[in-house]
């Protein structure tokens, strides 16, 4: 997407036809700031303190940390060093896993002096691929804003979504955003309200910047203001992400998301749920009891950092001393609330005979 | 209640026998500062700067302001000046001009040399009403966190409850928290999940700093985490304030009050409203479309105050540059999402029939 008009992708190769190029995320919203990642081991620290985040774009950089790795040195013993040091960085990521695994498969069979360019060659293939989702993602959502827009004679047509799924966590077009990204590219009118995403403020800090950047209208509101939007008709539709989906269509997504799911049901507004189909966790039928919900550090709570009016970077504490904080990171929103998967085959039913209908090879019979 | 072993009333009368005593709430939870009202316009900055804040305690505070007008000049022009001024500090508080009004009513008939006195009496006697209507909505609210600790076998009682009904509100008890503090000192043993309730952040400024001096075991949790919690178990009972009822038993109260009742419904968890009934507004029947929720200002959501690890109170922006953000500070959750109103008379059904039975002198036929 675009950042102040100018065309970018999370992570891109340098013009020196080797370095990978990133956006340091830990400096957004206040911040633009690119970083030059030359070696295998700033490519596993840039994953390990979170400068990408985002499933799909650790997994990207995972691949380009073994092709820098391959550059240096692509020796057997490199090859495996390299996989082990960057399985290492984030424990649970399934994308960094599956990337892995790809770039291994790719490399292992070749000798040493072809392994450098192949490596290169699958890491843009893995990048391009997750492009060539997201955006079949957005363009099986755009009729849904299209036809919102059919009703409104001119106005915008209000989108809610939650936390960041934009182009940020992914290669580009990002998941939730997607069908938003190419609405608003289509001239369709459309408003985002976004949610804050308490406690890390991924909306806040990295959808509405995104947004922001690319031109797309967009209000930041805090968590708790959605059910009230919905009540007084102010949101024609949710678009959230999700981090994994059951066979069933229950969504696991930042914690949250399932009080905006009971709101838009409460008040027929439609939920939908963009996600890439190898979210999908075919082995799991329910989500509340089979999806183990990640606790996080209390101080993500207690703690917020933001700029101060001459421009420092600050964290501040903000609960009484001596009164302790639970962080519950992700949360299920049930099946029975979701309107439909929006996936890059197609918009599936949230439900087993839905998802089966889109991936027959995946249905259990 | 207690600070640190220590009984307060939110506002009371110095040793020198006439001025007068507030916490200003503005440093919490942060520094706890007690500061002395001396002159009516102290009263009155003291409500408009929001050093006190609540309903309850603006109402308070502003008849100890007529008392401390009429402390200097008792004559007919000074008392009319001292309503005004006081009128004039916040435009919605509807206990602020039912105060004034108690003691111009009070005060006005007398003779000059006997006002000042009765000014003491008369706002002594507005502290203690209230204490004594929040005192019997903790008694009434008592037994639902009796009974379900009868289930809980020893485990604590888990209450959820968003923004700050807490006895800083008020002059003392609180209304959602009055049953909570009863149950405490009572002891049964109840644990807190306290909605930081953003953008303000009342919950975990004000209700966490209160239960954590008066020992009251609680946590700190994001907004967006209460439906997880309710999905899981987590949550025996809902209790809230609210700034307005219906006759029918809509609830206004801080923006995300409806998102948790939502969820409490959606999970079987019992959800309460404690209110005194001057706050039932009698002419109303639909809250979703008869009460206006006030918009704010959207600095409130993108700023935030705590303090820096060296102590410091600082205030940070956490949105991007250029990207808006909303402020709705209010919702409505209607009526079929709440179990209960707690009053000082009884607990009510959340209706029309429910409402009348306790309060015959205000039904309609």
């Amino acid at each position: 997407m675009k950042i102040d008009g100018k065309p970018y992708r999370s992570i891109w190769v340098n013009e020196d036809g080797w370095s990978a190029g990133i956006i340091d995320q830990t400096r957004l919203p206040h911040e633009f700031v690119t970083l030059r990642l030359a070696t295998l081991e700033e490519a596993a620290r840039a994953i390990e303190t979170m400068l990408v985040r985002g499933a799909p774009l650790i997994g990207a950089t995972a691949a380009y940390g073994m092709a820098l790795a391959m550059q240096d040195d692509p020796s057997d013993d490199a090859l495996k060093a390299a996989y082990d040091r960057l399985a290492r960085t984030r424990p649970t990521a399934v994308n960094l896993r599956w990337a892995l695994d790809a770039m291994m498969a790719a490399l292992k069979p070749l000798g040493a002096n072809a392994r450098a360019e192949a490596a290169y060659a699958k890491a843009a293939e893995i990048c391009d691929e997750d492009v060539e989702m997201n955006r079949r993602i957005g363009e099986h959502g755009l009729p849904l804003i299209r036809a919102a827009a059919a009703k409104k004679q001119g106005e915008p047509v209000n989108v809610l979504t939650h936390c960041n799924a934009g182009w940020l966590a992914t290669v580009d077009w990002g998941t939730a955003t997607s069908p938003i990204y190419q609405a608003h590219d289509a001239g369709i009118p459309v408003h985002v309200w976004v949610d804050e995403t308490r406690p890390r403020n991924q909306g806040a800090s990295l959808t509405a910047w995104e947004l922001g950047h690319h031109g797309v209208p967009h209000t930041v509101i805090a968590d708790n203001v959605g059910g009230h939007i919905m009540q007084h008709g102010m949101v024609d539709l949710c678009i959230t992400g999700t981090d994994r989906t059951t066979a069933t269509g229950d969504v696991a997504n930042k914690i949250g998301t399932y009080l905006k799911a009971l709101a838009a049901h409460d008040n027929g507004v439609p939920f939908y749920v963009a996600l890439p189909s190898p979210t999908i966790d075919w082995t799991i039928d329910d989500g509340l009891t089979s999806i183990p919900i990640e606790q996080r550090a209390a101080e993500e709570v207690s703690r917020i950092t933001g700029r101060t009016a001459s421009g420092r970077i600050e964290t501040v504490t903000i609960t009484p001393e001596g009164s302790p904080a639970a962080n519950y990171a992700f949360d299920v929103t049930p099946s029975r609330l979701v309107t439909g998967l929006i996936t890059e085959r197609g918009i599936a039913g949230a439900s087993r005979d839905g998802l089966a209908a889109l991936f027959p090879e995946h249905a259990r019979r």
